[in-house]
């Protein structure tokens, strides 16, 4: 059987999302843009979200430290095969920072439109790589239509405007699954900006399920999303299948600060079929379950990853999430990415 | 064969340093200090290094962004399964990060002593983490002997006080060995302070050959320090046993600025077992490699990795490396740690 093989297959393979090759979409897997990506650990926060049991995905030790190198790798290597003559994106943080780096491992020239309000650090670490930064007034919105405005015929490799990125953040699914020996844990806990992961990892566990590989039910997705911009919480609270773009979001958590997704119907929909949840943070609780994670835990989590925490103990506080129940937390990026 | 049951056993599991707990001298496994450390890509160095093959050993991914972790992981979950009170060290960057975590992670009070120089970025990671940070004047040297003065019975991990850091750094050449599916590569690439890392693979070597598990011949290790503080270069080069302390070290690669190894002699020892060499780079060169190999590689490197691949390049353009052969250079922490 299919699932078998594979099962077989990646018992000799490197730790890197490429050790899925059977379920990427890759057609020269020798030409890949490989920069050591995917392969994060699942790690026990031990003694946090009893009684329920909590783990973080811990996407920081990605190659430019979060988890939109799994998508850029897939993007820009599925591009360069395509002919692609330049790529670009706006992105308000992380996505920035790994166009740069992937499109450069690449040999391929690139741009990136940030908002002005993006962190200075950001703006460093793409021009580290020598490529085209823009820097546009408003928010992510405003930095996309300014950059379409430009010259040139680069692609634009932005959130599902093409389709490689969510099969490069589908390998977030896969890995979960062989990391729970194929049963996966009863919650997602997801930071949800363009939403990308949870449409990717709704994908993988189909996939998986069709090669008979998965064991037990799937997982319930919680969205989370900030207070000050949570276009896919209200529309999730609301009842409606698509969801209004977010007027004036104020939020500091840049992965976040995303007003409208593009594929905001996609979202609501997995999430529902899923029997999810979706939360909204208060700014407040940020740098305190950031502070609050490093002095208790060891470890230094992103703005997102500490949104997605400080939802998932909410919900085992008020028994949403029940006893013995496994919630993996995703822990999208590196606080250093922002300057942290 | 133990070497085939090993090699069955490792199939199935999580790819953290972990997954070799046969060759791991802890006792209680469940009770470890466990952050998602190990396990880092092999990064091919596509175009660079021709005609050798060169490969980045990129452990900027662990949990406080450097190979620091392998052996604090050790050293701390040793130290709480012994009953230590508390836990201390000098170092000037990445291994009073990763204490200060891993203690934190262990629940264990801890102290780290930094030299007055250390970059301010190294202290307020280590402080995020809740423990005693002490500034003194002086090098590394200094700031260990000011540190051992101090009151209290907290244990010293340094290098190579106690064993379980160099069992820790071991896992490097068991992931090694694996990644290279047991037939290592030629040539080793090493940045090197205290030399913990020289000493773990070496040991890892022999462990996996008494095992029956490797094949082909053992890797020539290349020990890379600064030109401003080469106190293990010199030694080689002067064919003595020991290295005689380093005066007045010049050098901002803090990993490098170790003017004396406590197990000198040791590393010179595996140095010409293994037939290896030894190389002095200049400090000019490692903002230029930085800057190089994130606009031509798209990857970030911090010094230690840029001095290793420098050395690596020039052994390669002097012939000393030859066509065809492997070449495995660590870059051993991310630049973040250090501010950049």
């Amino acid at each position: 059987r299919r699932g078998r093989r594979l099962r077989r297959a990646l018992a000799a393979r490197p730790w890197t999302l490429w050790r899925y090759r059977e379920l990427l979409p890759l057609v020269d897997f020798d030409g890949r843009v490989d920069l050591g990506e995917g392969g994060t650990p699942l790690v026990p926060l031990v003694g946090a979200g009893a009684p329920a049991r909590l783990w973080l995905k811990n996407e920081a030790g990605n190659p430019t430290g979060s988890f939109k190198d799994r998508g850029m790798a897939l993007a820009v290597t599925r591009a360069r095969e395509l002919g692609a003559p330049g790529v670009e994106l706006a992105s308000a943080g992380n996505a920035a920072i790994s166009l740069a780096a992937y499109a450069t491992a690449a040999g391929l020239p690139w741009r990136v439109a940030l908002p002005a309000d993006a962190p200075e650090a950001v703006e460093r670490r793409c021009r580290a790589h020598g490529g085209e930064v823009l820097r546009f007034p408003g928010t992510l919105v405003e930095a996309g239509q300014r950059l379409a405005e430009q010259e040139g015929d680069f692609w634009n490799v932005s959130t599902l405007r093409e389709p490689y990125r969510v099969e490069g953040k589908k390998t977030m699914g896969l890995e979960l699954a062989e990391q729970f020996d194929w049963r996966l844990p009863e919650w997602i806990v997801y930071p949800t900006g363009g939403g990308t992961g949870i449409l990717g990892m709704r994908k993988a566990f189909d996939e998986l399920a069709a090669a008979g590989l998965l064991r037990g039910p799937r997982p319930r997705f919680v969205v989370v999303q900030m207070a000050g911009c949570a276009p896919i919480v209200r529309a999730f609270e609301r009842g409606e299948e698509s969801a209004e773009p977010w007027v004036a979001p104020q939020t500091r958590v840049w992965g976040l600060r995303v007003p409208r997704a593009l594929g905001d119907f996609l979202i609501l929909e997995a999430l529902r079929l899923s029997g999810g949840l979706a939360v909204a943070v208060d700014e407040a609780a940020i740098a305190e379950r950031q502070a609050e994670t490093a002095r208790r835990h060891g470890l230094a989590i992103g703005p997102e990853g500490a949104a997605a925490l400080e939802a998932a103990l909410g919900l085992v506080e008020s028994g949403r999430i029940g006893a013995g129940e496994r919630v993996v937390v995703f822990q999208t990026g590196h606080p250093a990415n922002y300057g942290g």
